[in-house]
This record gives structure tokens, C-alpha cells and sequence, in this order.
């Protein structure tokens, strides 16, 4: 008898869009879509009726946007918690997807994107790497030999306190809880909402080097507590033209030969959609 | 026969005096002397003086202030490296004691700390801790189940970069490396350099509430990255009267209830010490 190989969903749900994947264990992908981030009722209604129209999955895996619960003992495992994200505080995932009828794995999506970069990536080659993600938010995972460094709570990198230049920036910062903390000056929305306009069109190269410079001191501090082997810095702002390198060398400033640097890389395409779809393969049906 | 219950030395090596012990798994100590930190060979000498005159000892466990080389495969392992420390850069520590004639382990100072907070001090009911030692340095360790989280290389906690007030605070910083890092802002020789007085001196509660909220600062940073369940400030800048009240009440005004704070708690007497025997005890003779 034929036996057909398992497939698995994988769905990356950031603020601003949820990507949605439907693989292969290897890595191959068969289906895919990505749906706006809306309500969740809207969001999960679409995502759904992709997964429900495609190839037939064993299991789900999904990457969050923070912070989600993920302590299985918690009477909120898997929900997504006080995001200052507009209508999505206390949304119960699991209870979202329940109407696919598989098992769910929930993760953040930077714990996907660091299970991709492990699984699929550059990063199966070291010891222990640390991802930072700047998009949406900021946030960063620590994956020891193949694990997610994390016990039930996992880390909220992104709202770190950075040095805050207010000569050069007087500007106060996005995030509701801290102002400026780390996501408050350096996140995609703390880019708009300084520069008065879509990220993408910004260009002046000032904004850029502020931009650097932020992501340097904190990805420098994230650096000195963690001694990872690697960084790899990912996310749609990571992506503007350039950033990785002057990031990268504002590192090196800041750090001033204190201690040896790590490698530090730009992240690959689709960790993160792929990563979840590592999550959910822990579901496999054994024979 | 009679068998002797096995003594080990346990030394804590700081910045200003080195804590020698000798004493029994059980945390009970039978010998104790302070020396000053002076010149690497004058230093060695008075405690090879000292384990030489007192009770045999198995093992010795030795906490060193930073930055050590722990990786045991590196030609340069026990070392203290580019230590700011006049005259201690580039220190072979197991060769000052091999005079002693027995079996060196060597950890950080704070390392020590952790280890000694976890197997006779109050660490020991949770899964993972946070201990921060502020002194000389600032430093920090990270302990899940009993085990220091470090690879090969130990954790900079101290030299993290925190927003410095500018306006109420014009000062360079003490780091060599950094200027005003964590450890350059809120070190002793911080204090006492932006005072121009010895720490147990300074009694102007401005400063104190300065060193209060660049703690706060630092602390938070790290508590956002490891998400401890416990967190110990020690070291001896943080036996100032309060200090220990303010930075917690200040840390908690800074997260504002973004996340739930870990029990915030002072540091147990001898921990560096007690945990560089415990780190010595693993040497222990079979039978």
C-alpha cells in the first residue's frame, strides 16, 4: 500500500499579515497564502478556509506575535496576552483554530524564525544563536543545541532600555508600556511615526543611522547577556538596503573589542512559515 | 578505620580582597581570611600561605572577577583576560595555586555567588535565577536547575548599555571599554568617581536615587532577556541601607506591568565563597 508522506501548516502571525504554508518535513512548500492582519475573527476565518481548501494537513504549527502564553500548566496557554495590538489582547489561538480539527503547536514568531533558521538555515552549524527580529515589534529567541532557550515564559527581548539619544531624537517612543525601550525607538512603527510617513519611503540617511545606531545598542546589549555564537537579525526592517552591514558595524564600535564578536548575519526567506511547519511535525503520526 | 570527613577551599577573588575559606560540603566553614587584592603574585602568595598553614583540603574552588576564560579546549583557560584591573590582565590562575598540589575548578565570582545562592541559600526553591553582583564591576549569572548558563564563554551582564541621564547626571562613565555601559554608570567606582568620595561615604540621597534607577535600568534589561522566576541583587554596593527596596520599587515603575516581576531579594552572606566550595566539592575522592 502507498503511503502518501505527511503534510504539515505552518502559519507566521505577524501584525501586519498572517503567512500561511502547507509543507513538507524537508522544507519543500506546496500551498501558501498571506492574509492582512485584521480582527481575528476575520483573520482566522480566512486562514481557515485557505488551509481547509488545500492539501489535508496532520498538524498546525503557528508563530505568534507576542506576548503569547506559553505555559501548558496556564489557564491562558496559547493566548496572545496584553499585545498593545488593537483588538487582539487575551485572543485564545487555539480555541481559533479548533474548527481545522489537527493538533495545534503555538510559539512566538520569532521562536519560529529561530526554528527555521536551526532547521532549514544557516544556523544548524553552531552551538547556540541568537535571532532578533525588527519589524512590527522587536524581539529576539535564544536556540541552544536545537532548543528554544525559554522556560514558560518566554523572553521579551524587544523591551529592553536602551541608551535614547534626545539631542539627536527627541522623539518618545512607541511602545504603550515603556516609551522608549528598545521596540519603542527602533521598531517599524517608531520609524513611521518619527519620520512621518511609511518606512519603505523613508530615506533620508539620518533616520537610517539612528536606526542602526539603536539596533547596534541593543543587539550589542542582548550580546553581552546571552554570548551567542552567532546573531542573525531579521524582520522587514532588517530588510531596508544596508542595515544589516552598518548595524553590524556599529556593533563593533559600541563593543570595542571588549569581547570577540559573533558572526552576525542577515536572516533567511521564510524562517519563520517554516519553522512552524518544524513545530507541527512533532505531531506526526508514527508508522 | 576512621575516615576523615573531607575539607575544600573556596576562595572568592574580587577587585578589592580575595575571601579565602576552607570548610565542608555541608557549607560549614573551619578557616577564613581576607586578603587584599594587590599585585597577582603578592595576592597568591598570602593565600598559598594561608591553605598551606590551615586543614588539608581535596580541592580548591576559585571566583574570579572578569572577564575569565572558561572554555577548557582554549590554551588560554582560567585565565582572566583584558581585565581593566591594573596588572591582572592575562593572569594564569591555575598556575598561581599550583603550589597548592591539588585540583583547581574555577568559575566567576558571580558564578560563585549563584552557586552558592542555590545550594545553601534561598535559590534552591526555584527553576531558574538571576544573580546580579554590583561592586567593583557589575556583573551578573544566570542559574536554571542548578546549572550556571554559560557555554564556552561566561555572560558580560554588566556591560549592557542603558539610557544614561545626561541633564542630571554629566558623567563619562568608569568602563574602559564603554564608558557609560552599566558598569561604567553604576559600579562602586562609578559612585565614587562622579562623588569624589569613597561609596560609604556618599550620603546625598540624589545619588543614591541615581544609582537606584541606573539599576533598575540594567536590571530590567536583563530581567526582559532571561525571564528569571527569582532575582538576587548582591555585591557591595547593594548593602547601601534601601538600595535594595528602591532599585525593586523602581524596576516595577519601569516594566509597568508589562510583565509580572520575579521575587526581587538581597544576596545571602558568603554565597561567592560557600559556592566555590560547593564548585570544589566536585573533585571529591570516591569511597
Amino acid at each position: 500500500m502507498h503511503k502518501m508522506e505527511e503534510l504539515f501548516g505552518g502559519i507566521e502571525a505577524g501584525g501586519t499579515k498572517f503567512i500561511c504554508a502547507i509543507g513538507k518535513q524537508s522544507g519543500e512548500i506546496l500551498g501558501y497564502q498571506e492574509i492582512p492582519t485584521t480582527t481575528p475573527s476575520e483573520t482566522f476565518d480566512k486562514l481557515t478556509r485557505f488551509f481547509k481548501s488545500s492539501h489535508p494537513i496532520t498538524a498546525l504549527g503557528i508563530g505568534l506575535f507576542g506576548p503569547v502564553d506559553l505555559d501548558r500548566d496556564s489557564s491562558t496557554y496559547g493566548y496572545v496576552t496584553n499585545t498593545p495590538k488593537q483588538g487582539w489582547a487575551n485572543t485564545n489561538i487555539g480555541k481559533m483554530l479548533e474548527a481545522l480539527g489537527v493538533p495545534i503547536a503555538i510559539e512566538t514568531d520569532v521562536g519560529c524564525s529561530a526554528l527555521g533558521e536551526y532547521f532549514y538555515g544557516p544556523a544548524k552549524d553552531y552551538n547556540d544563536f541568537l535571532y532578533v527580529s525588527v519589524g512590527t515589534g522587536v524581539g529576539g529567541a535564544f536556540m541552544i543545541k536545537g532548543e528554544l532557550h525559554h522556560e514558560k515564559k518566554h523572553s521579551e527581548m524587544g523591551h529592553i532600555f536602551i541608551p535614547h539619544d534626545f539631542i539627536q531624537d527627541p522623539f518618545d517612543g512607541v511602545c504603550p508600556y515603556h516609551g522608549d525601550c528598545f521596540e519603542g525607538l527602533a521598531s517599524g512603527p517608531a520609524i513611521e511615526d518619527r519620520a512621518g510617513e511609511k518606512a519603505e519611503k523613508v530615506i533620508d540617511p539620518f533616520r537610517w543611522d539612528l536606526e542602526a545606531q539603536y539596533l547596534a545598542e541593543g543587539v550589542s546589549s542582548l550580546m553581552m547577556v546571552l554570548n551567542p555564537e552567532l546573531i542573525i537579525l531579521g524582520g522587514g526592517v532588517m530588510k531596508h538596503g544596508g542595515l544589516v552591514g552598518e548595524t553590524t558595524r556599529r556593533i563593533k564600535s559600541l563593543v570595542n573589542n571588549y569581547t570577540e564578536l559573533p558572526s552576525i548575519i542577515a536572516a533567511s526567506d521564510r524562517n519563520a512559515v517554516l519553522g512552524a511547519i518544524k513545530l507541527a511535525s512533532q505531531f506526526r503520526i508514527p508508522g
